[in-house]
């Protein structure tokens, strides 16, 4: 079974949006060898670093929160989308021309998972793809990106996704899974009230047996 | 698809090893409403704390991190071994009479899963129940106690099993998948370096084509 990481490694010096220092994850010894029997580290990181899931919280005051999303649109069938050709922006007419299976995730394959753009002028999503993505009647949306967009005033993208209640997926590198169907298993870390958490996310073979659930 | 969640939620108030104050997760505001458009947090929370996978190095100076664990020995066959009868710890003698089939992951369903037990007196792994695993070829160890043994001399569960080069699996809530085989998908964090990391560890239908993989 070939199971594919899409996943960012957790590093300090791992690409953060914009490199803002305030996203750089920070790992620190709790106790090692020398102290006791046992090593233990600690973590210290925005919910926003690396691969995570974006709750409606994240953008909407009162919003839905991380631990109330269901386990089914995280854990689903998917549609990998190649959109290694567009070069600033995904609109509605470069995803209409693309294979999207209603109920899917989709997950947006670009240039940022082969450049080293993620934090500088990244490869994202407009208002307009969002919309075309909620009507397709999709089960949430993921990028390649650290965000799903850039310096777009309003967030259309976020509000529309989260706005319908599609979680949205970044910080995915999707260099290595070629176009098309797979499991996507991507459950965020339970952390009850949050607007987002880290995920390690993964693509498995979608069997057969699950191809027409819903 | 049936998905179990077999992880517990994080929050300030969940149980965490022994009561330790320094392990309970501390969740915090990082950018809210009142200071900009979006509502991020920030987590600060030792690796051992919750739903965990260990590596060598918790134990073995040198050890192996958890970034170097293989994904198909946690995105894996499982057996959940139905253990609630013990009443203290896990016998070599325990597990001989449950069905464990060689190379899947083992997990250990107790009465942790049902009483108020994790910070105190919980069910634990022996050192001869460790190497009955080992011997047996499993490819893991989970159990649904905050450790997998509790103030065992010298660590012998932890030191056998991550010997043989098995991830051990804490923090788990077994309550509701019954005994039986599962696809076990439980990929920790990649947090690079790293002794340990959180996981949100699931239990999927073992479909019927992946039944027989190595
Ligand atoms: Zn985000
Ligand atoms: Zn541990």
């Amino acid at each position: 079974m070939k199971i594919y990481d899409i996943s960012l490694p957790i590093a300090c010096d791992m690409p953060v949006y914009k490199g803002k220092p305030d996203k750089r994850p920070v790992l620190s010894v709790a106790s090692d060898f020398t102290i006791g029997p046992v090593y233990e580290s600690k973590l210290e990181m925005n919910l926003h670093t690396g691969t995570h899931l974006d709750a409606a919280l994240h953008i909407f005051p009162g919003g839905g929160t991380i631990d109330k999303i269901p386990l089914t649109s995280v854990v689903n069938k998917c549609s990998v989308l190649d959109l290694r050709q567009v070069t600033e922006k995904i609109t509605a007419a470069d995803l209409a021309v693309r294979p999207i299976a209603g109920g899917d995730f989709v997950l947006l394959k670009t240039r940022n998972s082969y450049e080293q753009i993620l934090e500088g002028q990244f490869i994202y999503l407009t208002g307009g793809g969002a919309e075309y993505l909620v009507n397709c009647g999709v089960a949430g949306a993921g990028i390649d990106a650290l965000g799903i967009e850039r310096n777009q005033p309003g967030h259309p993208a976020h509000r529309l996704l989260l706005g319908a209640g599609l979680p949205v997926l970044e910080g995915l590198n999707l260099k290595e899974p070629p176009a098309g169907r797979y499991l996507l298993v991507a459950a965020p870390l339970n952390i009850i009230g949050a607007e987002a958490a880290p995920v390690r996310a993964l693509l498995l073979p979608l069997p057969k047996e699950w191809q027409c659930l819903e």
